[in-house]
C-alpha cells in the first residue's frame, strides 16, 4: 500500500532537495526534467546537495556523545542511538541515494508506475497548469499527485490534473535535511485516503507532518509570520525602534532564537 | 546624579515587584497607597514576591557549576562566576529589601525628596490623570516621573503631570525577576536627560532596557505579539489547523520554545 516509486517534476532547488531526500530514505526517485539542457543545470544542485549530506554526517560523528539539540533531523531522526557504524551505513545510503536518483525528459516513461508525483515547477500558474493536464493523461490510475507551490492553492488546479481526490499539496521548508518539517494542505476534494498516504510518506522520509484540515493560503506558517514580519518593518519604517532592538526584544521576551529581521535575511526577505 | 529615593504609587502586582526589585538592587524605596486597607491588600504580594526571591535563590546554589540559560536574570546578572557565598550575600540584600521597603499614605510624605515616582495605578485614565494632577503639586523639582501603563500612551497624560519634560513610560514584562526586560517610551516632550536617567535606572535594578524613539501604542513587544497572536486564533478559528500544530509549526520551523498558543496562556489571554 505505501509508496515505492517517487517522481520529481522539475530540478530546481527545493526539487532536488526532495529527490535527494527521498533517495536517502529508499525510495526509487526519477526527476523529470522539462529539456534535456535543465537536467544539465540539475546536475550542479543534487552534487552540492550531496556534498551536503556527506559532510553533515561526517560533522555527525563528531557530535556523538555530546548534548545537541540541532542536529540535522532529516538525516538522522534519533540522535541519542546514534554510533559510528550507523553513521557509516548512513554514509553509505547518502552514496547510494546520490547514484540511483534517475533524471529523464520523456514524460510517459517517467511517470510509468510512479506511485506519487511531486511538482516543484516555478511558480507560475499557467505553467503548472499545463503540466497538470499533461501528465493527467499518462498518470496511472493509482497515483496520488502533489504540488509543492507555496503561494497557489491546490484548489486552483484540482479540476486540471483529472484526479482532484488524489491531489494535494505540500509545503517544505528550505533546507529540508535540517528543517525536516512538511506542511500538508488538501482541498475540499482531496479524498482522506490521498492526504494519509502522503503524511506517511512525509514521515517516511525523516519529516515532521504539520495537518491542515482546510485549504488557506500561506499555509500554516506563512499566515504566521507575515503579519509578525509585516509589524516588525512597520516599527522600523515609522522609526519606533531600529531593526537590532526590535529583534532583541523579541528574543530577550519569548526566548526565540531569532527576531524578525534575523528572520528576513535568513529568508532572503530583506533589501 | 544617579537616582536614591524611589516611590511606587500603587501596590498592585506590579507595582510590589518593582519595589521589590529596587530595593533588591539598593534603592530607597517607598509604596505609595491610596488608602490604608490597600496596604493591606499589598502586604501578601509582597510576601509572595519575597518568598519567591528566597525559593530562586536557595535553587541558584544547586545550579552553580552547571550550563544554565534560564536562571533569574533579574536575581543575578552574570550567572558564570556564580559562588555559594554570592548566593548568601544576595539572599541577605532579599532580606533587607523585604524589611526595608516603606508604604505610606500622605502622599506630601512619601513624595518628598524622592527622585523618582514609578505610577503602578490601575489601567484606567481618569484615576491615573487625578494622579497626576495630584502630584504635580508635591512632587520636587529634580523628581522624574514615569507611567508603567502598557495601553495608554505618555503624552496622554503629560501635561497633567506639569512636568512632561521628565515624564515618560516604561514597560515591564511579567514576573521581572525572571524576565528582566524593560521598554522605555517617551512623548515628544521628554528630555533625553530624564530619558537616559530611567535607561539607567532600568539597567542599575537589573533590567535589559529596550529603547523606543517615540511614542507607539503597544510598544514594541505588544506591536509585533498582538497581529502574531491574532493570525494564530484566526487560523484556529478558520479550523485551518488546531492549537497544538499550530504551536508545533511555530516552534519547529522558528526554534522558539513556545507557539502562540502557548504564549496566549501564560499571558492569560487564552479563553
Amino acid at each position: 500500500m505505501s509508496f515505492k516509486k517517487i517522481v520529481v517534476a522539475g530540478g530546481g532547488v527545493l526539487g532536488c532537495q526532495i529527490a535527494y531526500q527521498a533517495a536517502y530514505k529508499g525510495y526509487d526517485v526519477t526527476i523529470w526534467h522539462r529539456s534535456y539542457s535543465s537536467i544539465g543545470r540539475s546536475q550542479p544542485k543534487l552534487d552540492r546537495i550531496h556534498a551536503i549530506y556527506i559532510k553533515e554526517l561526517k560533522a555527525l560523528k563528531y557530535k556523538i556523545g555530546s548534548l545537541s539539540a540541532d542536529y540535522p533531523k532529516g538525516l538522522v531522526e534519533d540522535f541519542s542511538s546514534l554510533t559510528p557504524s550507523k553513521v557509516d551505513e548512513l554514509t553509505a545510503r547518502a552514496e547510494r541515494a546520490y547514484i540511483n536518483i534517475r533524471m529523464a525528459v520523456d514524460l510517459n516513461e517517467a511517470m510509468e508506475e510512479t506511485d506519487l508525483v511531486i511538482e516543484c515547477l516555478p511558480e507560475n500558474e499557467e505553467q503548472k497548469m499545463e503540466f497538470f493536464r499533461r501528465i493527467s493523461e499518462v498518470l496511472p490510475a493509482k497515483t496520488v499527485l502533489v504540488t509543492s507551490s507555496s503561494t497557489m492553492l491546490p484548489g486552483t488546479f484540482a479540476e486540471d490534473t483529472g484526479r482532484p481526490d488524489k491531489f494535494l499539496a505540500v509545503n517544505f521548508a528550505g533546507e529540508i535535511w535540517a528543517k525536516n518539517i512538511t506542511e500538508i494542505m488538501g482541498h475540499h476534494g482531496t479524498d482522506q485516503k490521498a492526504y494519509d498516504q502522503v503524511t506517511a510518506f512525509a514521515k517516511s522520509i525523516g519529516m515532521e507532518p504539520l495537518c491542515l484540515k482546510k485549504e488557506h493560503p500561506g499555509y500554516i506558517l506563512n499566515s504566521l509570520l507575515m503579519p509578525f514580519l509585516e509589524a516588525a518593518k512597520k516599527l522600523q519604517e515609522e522609526e519606533v525602534a531600529d531593526a537590532e532592538t526590535i529583534d532583541r526584544t523579541w528574543k530577550l521576551a519569548t526566548g526565540a532564537p531569532e527576531g524578525p529581521f534575523r528572520i528576513m535575511e535568513e529568508a532572503g526577505l530583506r533589501d
